[in-house]
């Protein structure tokens, strides 16, 4: 059991909240890393495995037979690291070792956005999953950092409904933004905080520019 | 989210290897119980809550779909953690709250024993786990200690086929049976080892006679 956590370039995650337009800048990932000769996987969490997928339903879409159940802040905290568990040795790791560039959308961060700021539980038990079970952090992290009001309105101009996270309050969602933004501006290193305010095209130019400028400071990688 | 650990008496569990008599020592536990005049509450782990047993399926007997995905130790142990987060605070402490006995068919010394023992996980980890999502132990912990190879010809000649776990082999269930008798050497006033190589009336004798003692002791409550 690993307790170290270790950085590695070539895995690059998308964070940000409901609405920030991490469609669009996914896309745009891919086709800048593309653009620079590698091979891209894009996965996504929860989730990114067949078995982190079950999770996944669990967690945002229970059936009708669970969703009566209150899920408890614990289970959601402890589902979402069985999941990524899952995820990082049987995706990231064996893609990372063939020298595949990873594109996650979300990861460890998100954990801390979402179940310890939005649901209050302790980052310094967060950390100890994240070291004891995951070990592995972006080499980058882009976060597409948007105003609460102005994502959730876009959200709901989406067609599907929202899931069990979705349907939380404003402040649930404010809590997670400020997180991220503290991560963000406590790992200055590893993040690209994104205004994802801006049109589809905008996000698209600064993700684009920030790729770049992650490959010609990696080097022999870009 | 608590960090503490506290024992409840009206909590029992039965723990115990493959084929060590569980289903014989459950009725005979849970009709002395009611012979002292005391409601009880039957429940089990993995599982427990609707979710919980969607969890232990997981683990336990994946379909087809998933059953090719490797399951780490870590997530192993992350989704039988989800699930007792769900069964405690669904099932065990409302049950407790209204002063029902509960007896629960496996409880945390099983992941200590599995997923510690078995699996090689580092038990500060899982203690861990337990104080943050957990967070009560059991007043009385029945263990069926039986010699590893009489357990498992016992537990072959049953009709169903062998879950994921029952799948390990002989040097997996010595560690879990290890790791048993270390934790009820260690916790000599929570745990009562039963000496499983009897046969089944001579097993029951020995829980209704341990049963019968703690309630002599809990006093008021026997």
């Amino acid at each position: 059991m690993s307790t170290d956590l270790h950085r590695h370039p070539h895995f690059i995650s998308l964070e940000g909240g409901e609405g920030a337009g991490k469609t669009t800048a996914l896309n745009a990932i891919r086709q800048a890393l593309e653009a620079h000769g590698h091979r891209v996987l894009l996965t996504r969490e929860p989730g990114g495995t067949p078995l982190a997928e079950r999770i996944r339903a669990l967690v945002l879409t229970p059936d009708p037979e669970i969703a009566a159940e209150p899920l408890s802040a614990e289970a959601e905290l402890l589902l979402v690291f069985a999941g990524r568990a899952q995820h990082v040795r049987q995706v990231v790791q064996p893609a990372l070792a063939q020298g595949t560039y990873v594109l996650s959308d979300r990861f460890t961060d998100s954990s801390y956005a979402y179940q310890g700021g939005g649901r209050g539980l302790d980052p310094t038990f967060i950390a100890e999953l994240e070291r004891r079970t995951v070990g592995l952090q972006p080499g980058l992290t882009l976060l597409l950092d948007v105003d609460v009001a102005v994502g959730r309105a876009r959200a709901s101009g989406r067609g599907e409904g929202p899931d069990r996270i979705e349907r939380e309050q404003d402040d649930f969602f404010q809590r997670v933004r400020n997180v991220f933004r503290q991560r963000a501006a406590g790992e200055p290193e590893r993040f690209r905080v994104i205004d994802a305010s801006q049109d589809q095209a905008g996000v698209a130019a600064q993700v684009v520019a920030a790729i770049d400028a992650y490959l010609t400071k990696e080097g022999g990688n870009g």
